[in-house]
């Protein structure tokens, strides 16, 4: 019986069409990659489980897709099934036969077993194996080491609408050196992509960790920074008051959150904000430190001028802070769509000190491409001859036509026009609707008149316009 | 204590280098699928399980990487630890404590295991996804339908030199035209991909499988094709003495392995083996029927010419001889390097009846990316730019000169020029031994003077020159 094809759940196909728009975007960010200096690495789909677990938090940890080992590995388990109990109360200390047990520590045991039979996984981001690769490769690096990476990464999430389990990521990071001319050259790369892709309209937001900290130390709240900026990070979301009451569920004092009233008051230009910030973080250190950076990153850029992003203060930007350090990137899409963010990125230090490379610090965006790709759809933003494929289709008359047009075919595509022969000698108007169907502009009638001239009639699709023509005007009339 | 930083066996990191070496023939053959009109589409890397099983042969089966499902899928399993043995006793027929079992059964209990809890898997190769892709998108597509695909595919193999448990596969398919047309084109396009490679000096193998079906005919050893057709295929390796001794010991009738003769003493054109054929085979429709094909080809070939490949006939050859119904292809690599294949491919028919889409015929060929890459590795062969990055590094002497230096980078990269800054105002010598390395052909250097007077002194990594230069002159210097 034949199988229904399908496909898993959170996973896709992409067609002929989807491709070229996909494929459109990824070339239009590796260009300004490359112009920007940065290099191509890649890393293979597997990693090691032990390089994987552990980095991305409890939750991360249980979506990472594990690879089953091959048929030997699970001997050793199978030959002490009936041990298996044991080991797993050992592991997890229970001792109960396994059909008494809830549901939640099936699950721990779950983890346990296949924690134990599974050695390899299916990366999670892009992130962690360029930290285990500059580690692994240190010797042949010349640091500071500018590298991109395009890959798919895989997640094991719930899969919704927009979400997939299988999704490509476009990451350009620095490591190896502190420079802020770094984040500045961030700022611009950004910059550079989304005008490029003729996204206008874009708005790049800037914050910094140490701002947070230095707010958080201010208002005496240093040990809840994660409470407060959770907290604040939703500003935009559910407004001034309802971020306080949380605050104040959260045991931050009341006076400390009195103090807040200019963060909330926050506005103006950039260099306005600045000085409102020097203000209120005068007593921090950290805070002060965090002000100055925010500050030569934009002076640099209204020096060099973005082309069509703006760049935006944004203190309540707290986006990956268990890992970045200083300066935050986030980009918002034009506000004619709603969309959210469609990347990001940050400063973040010892990004491979796990991995045994010591002191190595790093600053690095990613873009968003499924969102982007969403983005460019809506205002119908793609170029028109994106999914272009074929240019010129010959009709199939027969075996002496159909050789007479495979000799022109080969002498358009050296001349790098894309062109093929229907391949069967059916009715005309079947090739005719064929050509249509698939959007190819031109198709070339060759005949017994054509054959004995050694012409070609030339018909546009879109006009109807029928020529005759010798080879080189078919050529220069196609291309 | 930190983790060693590696990676699962039989898997690889790419450098720049590699990866710019590798895009080079993955665009290379892109070019040319996109000039012969084939168009793009991308599948999952992962496939449900159930499409991939059964079609690979056991062995096959065996070297699909599975993939762990979430955890909640494996509480059945451990709920019923103590079931386990006798669901495994039921499905496998054993009744011994498993402790007591063979490892080849273990092996089996293993996979049955597996099976049962696993429900998606790594894509083995490209053709399964894509019949996959074609009975499920069926409504969508216009047929004929030419398509490629370059994506990666996984195989539990045993890692050994030269084969990868990740690996690229570049493969180019028509669908719903049994057109001969089609498999001529197939021919044009491996000489287009390798003269566009500069690959000078291939050969492309051709042969039918209805040629080998007519001999085993006239041989009298029909129902022995495949042992047949195994022997016969290792007449390069192991001569024809030891070729007639295996078909001998498979049961092939010594008469009949005398009517091989011909066979044996097949020489010089395409044409006059085309001739003996037709001597060999007069008593076989069908081995006729695969001879006239051959001619079909070889007849167009001549006529349309190849570029720098040749055209030879290898009756021979019988790769894939469980699914390819006509045209049989194969490449080898030129006679200088030891490489063997290079590429292969050939007619099939009913791809798709097993996903419930009947009577498709389709043709395609595959690149071997790994091996095309060591052959041009070994004969030198990879353009000397090819992995050319940045074109000029701008040293770092301080702020403000960073900043000037900023302003020119910014122009040319509007230039097409890759530009970058040293990140940071170290010694000069320390970043000119940067630019050294990273192999950058040009550094500019601004300092006090180029300052004021608002020029660049470029100087010429290889010949140690300087010059003074306006912005104007540093980008057509540069690009």
């Amino acid at each position: 019986m034949a199988q229904k094809p399908r496909i898993p759940k959170g996973t896709r196909d992409f067609s002929p069409e989807q491709v070229a728009k996909r494929n459109y975007i990824f070339n239009t960010i590796r260009n300004s990659f490359e112009r920007f200096g940065f290099q191509p690495i890649e890393t293979p789909s597997m990693e090691l489980l032990s390089t994987l677990t552990g980095k991305y938090g409890e939750e991360g940890d249980r979506l990472i897709f594990k690879i089953f080992p091959r048929g030997q590995k699970l001997r050793p388990l199978l030959a002490s099934l009936n041990l298996t109990s044991d080991i797993l109360k050992e592991e997890i200390g229970i001792d109960k036969p396994s059909h008494e047990l809830s549901s939640e520590t099936l699950d721990a045991m779950s983890n346990v077993l296949v924690s134990s039979i599974s050695e390899e996984a299916l990366r999670y981001d892009l992130t962690v194996p360029f930290a285990r690769y500059v580690a692994q490769h240190q010797n042949e690096i010349e640091f500071p080491f500018k590298r991109y990476q395009m890959q798919p990464v895989w997640r094991a999430d719930r899969p919704q609408k927009g979400r997939f389990r299988e999704f490509y990521q476009c990451d350009a990071d620095v490591v190896g050196s502190k420079s802020l001319w770094q984040d500045v050259e961030f700022v611009q790369l950004y910059d550079d992509v989304f005008t490029a892709l003729k996204l206008v309209g874009v708005t790049i937001k800037l914050n910094n960790r140490k701002i947070l900290s230095g707010i958080a130390e201010v208002i005496g709240a240093e040990d809840k920074l994660i409470d407060f900026t959770v907290a604040l990070d939703k500003l935009d979301k559910i407004g001034e008051e309802k971020v306080k009451e949380e605050m104040l569920s959260k045991d931050i004092p009341q006076d400390g959150i009195k103090k807040l009233q200019p963060l909330f008051d926050l506005s103006g230009s950039f260099e306005s904000q600045i000085n409102s910030l020097k203000t209120i973080l005068g007593a921090s250190k950290e805070g002060l430190k965090g002000v100055e950076e925010l500050e030569f990153i934009n002076t640099a850029i209204s020096n060099l001028e973005l082309k069509s992003a703006t760049l935006e203060l944004d203190v309540t930007l707290a986006r990956g802070l268990e890992y970045y350090t200083g300066t935050i990137l986030e980009v918002s899409a034009p506000k004619s769509v709603q969309m959210g963010s469609i990347g990001g990125g940050g400063r973040y230090d010892d990004l491979t000190g796990v991995f045994g490379l010591k002191n190595v610090s790093g600053v690095g965006i990613s873009f968003g491409l499924d969102r982007i790709y969403l983005v460019l759809e809506a205002l119908n933003f793609f170029p028109e001859t994106v999914s272009k494929n074929t240019d010129v289709l010959f009709i199939n008359f027969g075996e002496a036509e159909a050789l007479f047009s495979l000799k022109a075919i080969k002498e358009l595509r050296q001349n790098n026009i894309k062109a093929e022969l229907y391949p069967e000698a059916v009715k005309t108007k079947k090739q005719m609707i064929y050509a249509n169907k698939r959007n190819i502009p031109f198709v070339v009638l060759v005949g017994d008149e054509e054959l004995k001239s050694n012409t070609y009639t030339l018909k546009n699709m879109s006009s109807g316009e029928q020529f005759k023509v010798s080879l080189k005007e078919l050529i220069s009339k196609v291309k």
